[in-house]
């Protein structure tokens, strides 16, 4: 009969330790396959342990398919072979990284917001509140393009602050673009040909190559994607941000937008998405109108994130489907789950509905027109500010400032980083390499601490 | 001179409302393309506004391209063409439906968190002090496979519950399993051919249909998916849930996951995708051990939610890689942004390192035995109990019940319907129909209150 100590069974139960002794002596073979086990009241007897416990034991093993029973018979050992028989150890903790490496004393490449800067007092009441008076709803699952409270809330916003008029029913929330993009590639087809800027936001295209559609670059003029260039392209997407380009600061003129929507409604096939991703932030006069505004074919999808204007890590963004695009979602796409949580889709629908948003939006327009002033300013009280140019300040978060320097790009971009400065060049954003776009910085200073700025200058004038 | 009153500007400044006049005479051509507009001071003594106002005015113009300037001459109207000049009016709300229609007495098919079950308290307090001890870190960008904490308390609730060795660098966390899928696809390869169970939770094959990747059913026998039948198709990966088979609560046996492991091995390409939806709810005895936890040769993607233990209303699922695959996530989908909220991830973090995790596992683990019990027993005082059959109350949150009847599947489930009770049938999750599976309910408990289950089971059998 088997015969089993429960002496050294830590904190295991007694049908846990039977079960793993047992199970142990059948991946070691001491047990063969089909051998007749033990009946439960026999073993129990044996043990000096309750059928109950062996009962268990025998219950766990026959879940996993250690042992099988024959009717009236009793039960027997199966056809087992491992090759993982011995306990592993517990795995070691990651340690989380204090400082990124490398570490600079001034990034002009990455945004981020600072603590100081997010709403934490407000967004911890309303998320309090959120969390005692809507329990019940917060347990409801979400449709699948978001709360019903949350997309009024951008509604309204998007026709009081953006001038646009959308319905509701036309919005999906979705935790971040990258998200939405997918959803979009899904909704248009992966047999489109999708079209980006060039230069632009890398993200962008390597995003739609991750998801293995045709991508292909087209190149601006000054007014923006140059159209000539676009017609011969095979292109059904044109993906764009008209009102702030990425790296260039480029705002596309109404006249432009005029022959973007014409392009769109050549074939039925065609649309725009327009990536609104930092309007709230143009820093002079009023916010460039949307192209979707002007759109009366439904061939605009507008997208716009909470990302530039909250924080990054709070992860919701939207996009606003023209009507069909919608019907079709709610057709096909309609089965995947909102990717944004109950409780932050609630806490945001608040925090716009009670004025909250606007308010931030405004405190953050004048905090980063005041951190813009700073900068440009020590700029121009440099020495060697005659060497400089600054371009497209008034745009949005970051701005251009070419150098008459003997120094390569990447030269520069070196000498940055070893004066603690990390720096971007806007050939960098370019696929193809030209000479007049050398020299000019990318300079995105919405992150940069304010007693931070009058010495970045300094260094960086210090590495042309 | 051009004249422009302010009578009606209503909350506009001045600039705007004379910034929207000028606009509105250059769309409705009383301002013809190429005509030069009057000097700012000109204007601005005509119009009695300071410059500055003609100034912005101006430059919002330019901005958007109505007008353009030439140097040392003055600015001049642009070619614009327009199709939608008048003001649009504002969109109106949508209403929260406040019953979803068709509205059911007792729903068996969805499962939802009730608000009494989810530790408001816990999570409140844990959120409340995540936002006032780590404001700074909270604005950090995650790293894109998740935050370091969360995925350390994540490797140790594995080792500890699962019985599972993973390092932290393995896991990935991510807004539902919906977006790791598509992760998944992107990190394979879109050329793969993916196996899904037949029957099985149809939103899988969905996903993968939607993203345009070849998918093939393979059936099942008594002890999990048909190997053979599996041998017999071109399919490199195989998406299962071993543990707790939905629909049929079948669990997969030792000797079937070694076939698996066994047929994973014979090409470096293929893969197995273990769902592991709901393997904390195993009402008797110990968990069943992961398919990965005896995988050595890395052929595992292991995947789990917090949908199930939490409530499918916070959207954070996670996935475990291969170290090779890792690897290959790390070289290219790392520019994704983690699509998780920095605030949720460190407020699970915290849940599960302090304990609450298995505090609350352990709590509705017993919370849905009990109602499992109940409704057994109800079943079983039925006077019509020697109608139906129980089957797989065990495994998880669902059973089967087979009934005999004369009623057809569909007849049943509108006859259930008709009672104000929603439930679905076994042959509705197989892509082919076999009388033999008719007549057979899947009971999803988890969702229904415990006042409502005397009823239910009435009505229940006044349906066959």
């Amino acid at each position: 009969m088997l015969t089993y100590s429960f002496e050294d069974k830590g904190y295991d139960s007694l049908y846990e330790s039977l079960y793993k002794q047992i199970r142990q002596d059948i991946l070691n073979y001491k047990l063969s396959p089909d051998e007749k086990l033990p009946s439960k009241r026999a073993l129990a007897k044996h043990l000096n342990v309750s059928t109950i416990t062996v009962e268990n034991a025998y219950l766990q093993l026959m879940a996993e398919g250690y042992i099988y029973s024959v009717a009236k018979s009793g039960y027997y050992v199966s056809h087992v072979s491992s090759t993982k028989a011995t306990e592993t150890p517990r795995p070691a903790h990651l340690v989380d990284e204090v400082t990124p490496t490398p570490s600079f004393f001034v990034d002009f490449v990455n945004n981020s917001t600072s603590a100081d800067n997010f709403p934490f007092a407000t967004w911890t009441k309303l998320m309090r509140e959120t969390m005692s008076d809507e329990a019940d709803k917060l347990m409801v699952r979400s449709p699948s393009t978001g709360i019903t409270p949350l997309r009024n809330a951008i509604a309204d916003y998007l026709f009081q602050f953006r001038g646009m008029t959308v319905e509701p029913e036309q919005i999906v929330v979705g935790a971040g673009t990258d998200y939405l993009y997918s959803l979009i590639i899904q909704l248009l087809g992966r047999n489109k040909v999708y079209a980006v800027e060039d230069p632009g936001y890398q993200k962008i295209s390597k995003m739609y190559r991750s998801n293995e559609v045709s991508c292909v670059p087209v190149p601006l003029d000054k007014n923006g994607v140059d159209i000539k260039y676009l017609d011969k392209t095979e292109a059904d997407v044109l993906h764009i941000s008209p009102s702030h380009h990425f790296p260039t600061g480029l705002v596309t003129p109404v006249s432009r937008r005029y022959e973007l929507l014409s392009w769109a409604s050549q074939t039925p096939d065609r649309y725009i998405i327009e990536d609104d991703y930092d309007s709230e932030f143009r820093l002079l006069g009023k916010p460039i109108p949307s192209l979707q505004s002007i759109d009366v074919l439904d061939k605009i999808i507008y997208m716009n994130t909470f990302s530039k204007t909250l924080t990054p890590t709070i992860r919701i963004s939207y996009m606003v489907l023209p009507k069909g695009l919608m019907e079709r979602y709610k057709k096909e796409l309609n089965f995947y789950s909102c990717t944004v949580s109950n409780f932050e889709q609630y806490t945001l629908a608040k925090f716009i509905e009670q004025g909250y948003f606007e308010k931030h939006i405004n405190r953050m327009r004048n905090y980063y027109r005041s951190q813009r002033d700073t900068i440009v300013s020590c700029i121009k009280k440099h020495p060697d500010y005659d060497k400089v140019t600054i371009r497209e300040e008034n745009a949005g978060l970051h701005f251009l400032l070419t150098v008459n320097t003997k120094y390569s790009d990447s030269q520069l971009v070196k000498r940055a980083a070893d004066n603690g400065i990390h720096i971007s060049c806007l050939s960098e954003y370019f696929s193809v390499q030209e000479k007049s776009l050398e020299h000019t910085l990318v300079i995105n200073y919405s992150g940069i601490k304010k007693e931070h700025i009058e010495k970045a200058v300094e260094l960086l004038f210090h590495s042309f």
